[in-house]
């Protein structure tokens, strides 16, 4: 339909790597890159099983032509595909421990890449996946979901314009239950049900590649805060599992101010439970995105403030975020949009030949970040949680 | 990019009438009837200055062949288009006034239809409308937003399961705010602004059209109940103001159940506030449209049960209602998308040739219901607010 | 213990008619009445069953010799002791049908009263006691205990300094849920359990007396609105019950805002949810007994403000209602007591021989206006639900 | 007045030592004490400054001559009245340096103590403090006011049912913001305003000790659960404070169980928001000061049910702890008078020669291990945070 078009007259063309029948994070990708109508899918390897993946692919309307076997195949045809027709980027929704190879593969065929979090499975392969980046020139964005929130930008606005004054400590909590339904699970069904309790799928990692590094990225979204120094301790409940369910981490952040980190998946009856509070000199930060449309201000002597989402007043960052007025709750599909639109005005910047800096969505520097914190949490919580200088 | 595939192997096409730049209705179509990549927009009459029309459809990358300058161009034109390159239905995001005539010409044309509420301007349009979809034996798909979203869908299931016992009581709020900027207003700027206070545009109502109807509707279709007769209270506040901008109504329900209904778009700081409360002899429910993903059902005694949205032991209406896990909210876009949902499978059906009956969204019967309440409402308030019989 | 002493070197020495084993109100009241320790309660007709009233004595401590069988007997025996022996109030905590009589026996006989509410039975009563307050002189107070909190005295702090603009709208809800448990009691246990559903000691009225009219004096202690007309409709749905269990009342203000009032006891699962929105030009404010340490003034354009009882910003009246600081909640008993710590002051100031007016609690006057309203409300409902002017 | 009758047919009379014009806690305990009608304070020595004492008592009514200028003559000559005159236990309210000698004082004059918290300045003297309560055998209450309210006996009788399964983390938060007013404060005002930032009359800490103990206290008396070893981090921001001012301590407790305890009062704009919440394999619990009347069961895959202070089937010490039916709050002076009225019991229960053990509050031993818990913070945060053993 596109063919022939000049870019600007139509809609850019994604593929997917991941997310087939069954997936969680796949549909969310796709709900969200096409939300604005800016873009289409259609062509993917939606699963590493080739069967799984035609059936996916037919389910979502794919030219059947269209969908491949294997993510290799994939980046080699469309890569012979005339521009127009082939995909612009990719998206990539698969378990982390492929992320990797994924990503360079299609970064070295000629294609920019949206992949899901973390980035890697180790910070060596993210130093590795920096330099690609670089070297090839293509757009790469982050899904580090949260930032994509419109009060979230508010908040970061809030506190680079000063208004808080100087920043003492952030508070930043991730607790889910989800995984506790395994606590009494002798027979060790997680095995075959949760990827993310796999090594070979997850990594080194579950919980603190999960959900922690959401916790971090938020927290050093809003305050631009780095991390020092870091002391961490890491428990496991699950009979017979060998990762990480839950955590508590002490931060020490460049320039003085503390912080506490407080992640876990076994902890019973939450559901989503990410939350951030900042607190400055001058007034404290609170945001939670189970209420993920308001931002409250505690002002000192019993103030409270809460802005809504969509408030005229909000800085133009948040503003533009929201696509529905005042008291019309937008949520996680919204929030993960707002990342895909920032990263496809990149991609028609690099389209157009201009620079395709400055967007706001996460980048794979966020990505070398977000696994400095993983790796620098296992080696704190191995060492007898010993204070470990955060890695860089 | 679908011509010449089957039926069930492709999206649907949709055409839009209204919703052009600066809509706010529009993009909650566009962006709630392609949410599940179910169906593309292609083609539209997205404004009644043609210019403007151009312009939008240019923004959303329209093929300008296929941006109309006015709806019966549309219609005709469209008609003449093979099947499967033509559109399938037709989304109505227009002021009230025109919903009739453009329902009526593309139902005519051989189009299924999507119709923003209120239906019509009158209940005598609502009635014609509703021979010609049963003439025309199209689908006719209204979108009462709120009946999308999944705790409402759990809230009516729980009433028709008989968990509440008899209800005795139903009260539905829905205050908003944004009309009272203008409470103060003496240069009038109100007549430019807000084309739903010139009754030209919106007929013999504003408020009791615009969200009088939302809040009706809610409660029918949580509980089921009927009205028999209803004592209205409507006020005007702005200067210079002909239309209602608040009311309050007192329901009799067929069965002996007591309503109350409240509205206003003058109630300063209020933002979006619809809320519904059912009391019956053995629980009381609540929800609540800022809250949308929980619903809360008060226990006698001290006990109040709060249920999420998406969680496994909710009735299939709701879960199927839901995109994502626990916890992870979901918003206006999502219970719109609903809607469209349903009435997508409603017209593949009517593609396939087979009964478009009983799927779950709002019809040509519930917006002759809501005519029928608003005009009654409006006889009530003239008359001194006597006790009105309802209008059938 | 305090004879001898002067009047302003001892506690004041309180009376109690009701109030015995088993009563509600009645601890409220010696809770509320001691708490400063600016009074003792000594005396007592704990209840019409003079056994009953001698062991409840005993079980407060009272000396056996001032718990008396009658209160017509202790109001006569009470006034023969010397002063400072002698109490120097009573607090009346019976059904509502002795409180006329009580009231009388006790002004005439030279004591300051502190009545509970509804002030009496009728309109006529309730006037007539205004006459014998007037001629006694002495002090006579209403525990209308909403009015005591301190965020109530904010809200109406800011109305009067005119924070709020023009006010067009007040929304007063008080729903409880606890008579619904006899929705279904065919056997009409509560003829026996509550002697509200009993005529012969509520009066013509049940709920609309019970919290009715506590509804309508929160709204008007707040804006200071005079009701011109209303229209009632006032419910039953226990099997047998002859007096009202909920009602919608719309009211008609002098000077033209509108008003809601909304009361229930059978809005299952409802505790006490009595709570306030008051609409102005410039902003709303929102006021729920459930959380009562808080009023949030709604402001418009997506801002939100919560101001927290005991801030330092608040007004004087609002300051002194409170003892403990910020984030150290005060509930009903605080509330109570603020009223008793108001009319302590009129008794002092009158004991001293100096004028008693212009302290902050609810007076005679209020409680005449309280018994109109109810008389208007069931004059409406009567008459097919009728605008019906306020009674005076 | 109470001369001559016998204990149980009259109050207790308790002596005051602080609390004086203008103390915070004073008049909580005041308060507290009489609320039931179960005493009546009647002695004190309300000031280290005599004048200041003699205004105070004159103030609430006490007999002047028994205003005392300090301590050890109201220990002397109290003791020497007669019984039913003299004084039958002490509440101390002063500044936590000189807990241990007044506690140590009255003991040892044959009084009953009710003390604030924390017991004294260190470890040393709490575990003498223990040895002289064992050896008078006297009744001796802790005031941790957290411990008096409904529904957290509620979640200790949920715990202890066994109704949460294992229970793997405590998660137990307590900012304040009250502090931060001084964070850019080089005046150092606070040296004067803030006797807790004095270590000559606070000890060794300030926030750890006022707020660090109510929250480890908190989580035992809810879980029951004993610290095996901490690791603490403690700070402080405001120029020139020697102590601490917020600090975040892991926790390993015996048994397994994984806890995060984090207090501040440099929290800008947090108030007094102590909370708690304990996840166990079957469900998590939540409570929050702020809201005391309530509490959140959190039950797996999303549904969380809220029990109400005063609801029928909770355990009898949450329902005896409640004054008020469902739905009528009560505040801090509330769950404190529950501390007393334990107390009270056992005091009588002393005084009728019977044992006084077994009752419901806070006794030297609980003192002993807060103190254990605070010294052992100050070693792990002095030591680099190593993991510390806690102190017994």
């Amino acid at each position: 339909m596109n063919r022939g078009l000049k870019m600007r007259d139509r809609k850019l063309l994604g593929g997917l790597v991941g997310g087939g029948l069954g997936s969680f994070i796949g549909p969310v990708h796709r709900m969200a890159g096409i939300l604005d109508g800016q873009a289409d899918f259609v062509a993917g390897a939606l699963s590493s099983n080739p069967e799984k993946s035609k059936r996916s692919g037919k389910k979502i309307y794919f030219d059947p032509a269209r969908v491949y076997s294997n993510y290799r195949d994939m980046a080699e045809k469309e890569a012979s595909l005339p521009a127009g027709k082939r995909i612009d980027f990719v998206s990539i929704t698969t378990p982390n421990v492929y992320h990797f190879d994924i990503a360079k593969t299609f970064l070295e065929a000629g294609f920019h890449v949206i992949c899901d979090k973390p980035m890697t499975c180790t910070l060596a392969e993210a130093r590795k996946l920096r330099k690609i980046v670089a070297q090839t020139g293509k757009v790469f964005a982050l899904t580090y979901t949260y930032t994509g929130y419109p009060m979230v930008k508010q908040a970061r606005f809030m506190v680079s314009s000063g208004m808080l004054g100087t920043i003492n400590k952030v508070v930043v909590e991730y607790p889910q239950g989800w995984l506790s339904r395994f606590l009494e699970d002798t027979a060790e069904t997680w095995r075959t049900q949760v990827w993310r309790l796999n090594p070979e799928l997850s990594g080194a990692f579950c919980t603190v590649g999960d959900i922690g590094t959401h916790a971090e990225n938020l927290a050093r979204y809003i305050t631009g805060f780095k991390i020092k120094e870091l002391c961490a301790d890491l428990s496991s409940f699950i009979p017979g599992n060998v990762l990480d369910e839950e955590g508590s981490v002490l931060l020490h952040y460049i320039g003085g101010a503390e912080g506490l980190l407080h992640i876990s998946q076994v902890s019973t009856g939450e559901e989503n439970g990410l939350n951030i509070k900042i607190y400055g000199t001058r007034m404290g930060l609170y945001w939670n995105q189970d209420s993920a449309n308001y931002l409250a201000a505690k002002m000192p002597n019993g103030q409270s403030v809460t802005y809504s989402k969509g408030a005229p007043f909000l800085c133009d960052e948040s503003k533009q975020a929201s696509r529905l007025p005042l008291g019309h709750p937008e949520g996680v599909i919204e929030a993960f949009a707002n990342i895909y639109r920032e990263a496809y005005k990149a991609i028609r910047a690099a389209m157009r030949g201009e620079s395709h800096e400055g967007y706001d969505f996460p980048t794979v520097d966020d990505g070398v970040i977000g696994m400095a914190f993983i790796e620098s949490v296992l080696v704190s919580a191995a060492s007898q949680h010993k204070w470990t200088l955060m890695k860089r």
